[in-house]
């Protein structure tokens, strides 16, 4: 059986980040006796550039015609001044959307050897495990009107949500909190929101079908605090899609390492799209020292989601973490007593050790 | 001169910590040779128990008679399954939209004698010294329709801003940044919001009023991660009402300890409304345990904003910082050598060090 992988490398440091994971991918193929066929599309500014939009029909379709999309990252200052509805990120959002990616999954986890290099005390982080489950494909990111008003005088933006598209991103945060610690945080605005309000009745109703699993709600400014001063007491956090945004990037600090931290995008079938958090770095593109292994853990997150390859998914996993604890590190970490690495040998050294 | 002040103590620790505070205006009074007038209404839960309703007109009257208003904290379990529209919070909501304070001030400052508290490393907190300034009236808090629809398939919220509402709000971020370290950290989320491209548009239009007052523009995930990994970067940092509660409440952990923090909600004229950041706290309610640093440092913010009284708000904070470098402390506070009082212990210390 052939696995089909389209890949998006799109601005910045995408390209090599996603050639780094393509060589990981490479090993995994040959030593587990796999067949990845792989495709590269345009997203972004370079599809900006080539063909006028950041997202073409035909990029859509491929994806659709695929069993998972690696995505590198998008943006740059060079497309600063394009309009508003054809910048590098409506490429993301539409894609998302087209493909209905509805739940964006964050694992934040630091890892043991980066401990000193979190902005936090490591009493505070060592016992932290997070998934973040964000709603991606509605919310105030595509509720209409989103306009200007009365000759600019006034300006609107939607926060709109159906039943459905919360019921199934509750559902899914359910079920990952199952094969999980059992705990699930909700959080909202329900003391504002009537969004919110529904949000919080829905994850009530559907608690009880998952009797196992405890449930605690969270007012949004709560948890931004407590991300902060109590980060263990989180296991799977569910929220809406701005929320999610905000939270998932502020629980990245756990880590220390924005570099590190992968993303996948699912919905209810195998299919989805991964790729790190961070973004497209333009400032250090082309420099070869681009820190691959949020990108290299995204492709292990295709691996368990897409193709239910758990084993290698946690061998390119272990790869990583041994290449950490062996000290070796991009420029982007400062690590004492460490060695540096540029993009190509820290991908070395990771497909080495798988 | 008299200076009216309207009491609102609220709920749960609400009555204690305004005590306090009002015990630290009477020794500022006698020493500083000055007349406060005190009037005591009522707001939030007990409202509710005594009125029906979170908020009263004849409440909202007596506030808008007065020089300034202080208030303790709404809400508490008890109040949980009242209906949406006459929870305790609804009575704050209230009370700034009635009030017209748009201007959320949320000083953010580690105490250097509580470094330690703090889940962040020393050398992060150190030098940061940040003044949050959250719109407060407007945005997806106050703009209809707020609703379900379709028999409940859809919910809306609505974010809505008039241009004058941003550009106000941004004008009074210069004024503060132009008194502090001139640098205005814009938070927005323009890649994806249109009320952000118009936010952002007039930042840029008003800072050519403030030349010499140098600008950024922040996305609010980017800016939930710096406030942590980087927080001695910002300056004054000025953003929409909800992004001002989410962030501020963030920042929050900087200093380790909510309980110290104080706020200040004023408009264009020396009215304003002061409250710490930190809620009711029901569970240590009546217990003689709050911690009313965060109330009495928003009672010197009132004599600093709405009375004109530099001198007399700076002898309190220079009281509680002693107060705190000797080493006393509340139990919210856990201090190695330090020295745990009751809320009037340490209140009667203060009021000795004045
Ligand atoms: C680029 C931007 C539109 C995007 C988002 O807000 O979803 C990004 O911040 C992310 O989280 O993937
Ligand atoms: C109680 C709540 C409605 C309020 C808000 O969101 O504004 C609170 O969180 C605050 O920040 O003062």
């Amino acid at each position: 059986m052939e696995n089909r992988i389209i890949l998006l490398p799109g601005d910045g440091i995408g390209k090599e980040i996603l050639e780094a994971a393509v060589k990981v991918l490479h090993v995994v193929e040959e030593k587990f006796n796999h067949r990845f066929v792989y495709e590269t599309h345009a997203i972004g500014g370079n599809a900006i550039d080539r063909f006028g939009v950041p997202l073409t029909d035909e990029t859509v379709n491929a994806c659709k015609n695929a069993d998972a999309v690696l995505l590198g990252a998008v943006g740059g200052p060079k497309w600063d001044n394009v309009p508003a509805d054809i910048r590098p990120e409506k490429g993301l959002l539409k894609i998302r959307k087209e493909l209905g990616l509805f739940a964006n999954l964050r694992p934040i986890k630091a890892f043991a050897s980066l401990l000193h290099a979190s902005p936090l005390k490591e009493h505070i982080i060592k016992d932290s495990d997070i998934l973040i489950v964000r709603e991606l494909t509605s919310g105030i990111y595509f509720g209409k009107p989103s306009e200007r008003r009365e000759n600019g005088k006034v300006v609107v933006d939607t926060l709109y949500y159906e039943r459905y598209e919360i019921e199934r991103i509750v559902d899914k945060a359910f079920q990952f909190a199952r094969m999980r610690k059992k705990k699930l945080t909700s959080v909202d605005k329900a003391n504002v929101l009537e969004s919110s309000r529904v949000w919080r009745e829905i994850v009530n109703e559907k608690s009880s079908l998952y009797p196992d699993v405890e449930v605690e709600h969270l007012l949004v400014d709560a948890a931004s605090m407590k991300l902060i001063t109590n980060p263990s007491q989180f296991d799977v956090l569910v929220t809406e899609n701005m929320f999610g945004d905000i939270l998932s990037d502020e629980a990245s600090v756990l880590t220390g390492s924005l570099g590190m931290l992968p993303s996948a995008s699912i919905r209810s079938d195998q299919f989805g799209l991964y790729e790190p958090i961070h973004g497209s770095a333009p400032d250090i593109a082309g420099k070869g020292m681009a820190n691959p292994i949020g990108m290299i853990l995204s492709a292990a997150l295709m691996l368990r989601f897409s193709f239910a390859m758990e084993e290698e998914a946690s061998a390119i996993e272990a790869a990583v973490n041994e290449t950490l604890s062996d000290g070796y590190h991009t420029a982007d970490l400062q690590i004492e007593n460490g060695t540096k690495l540029s993009t190509n040998e820290i991908t070395e050294v990771i497909t080495e050790k798988l």
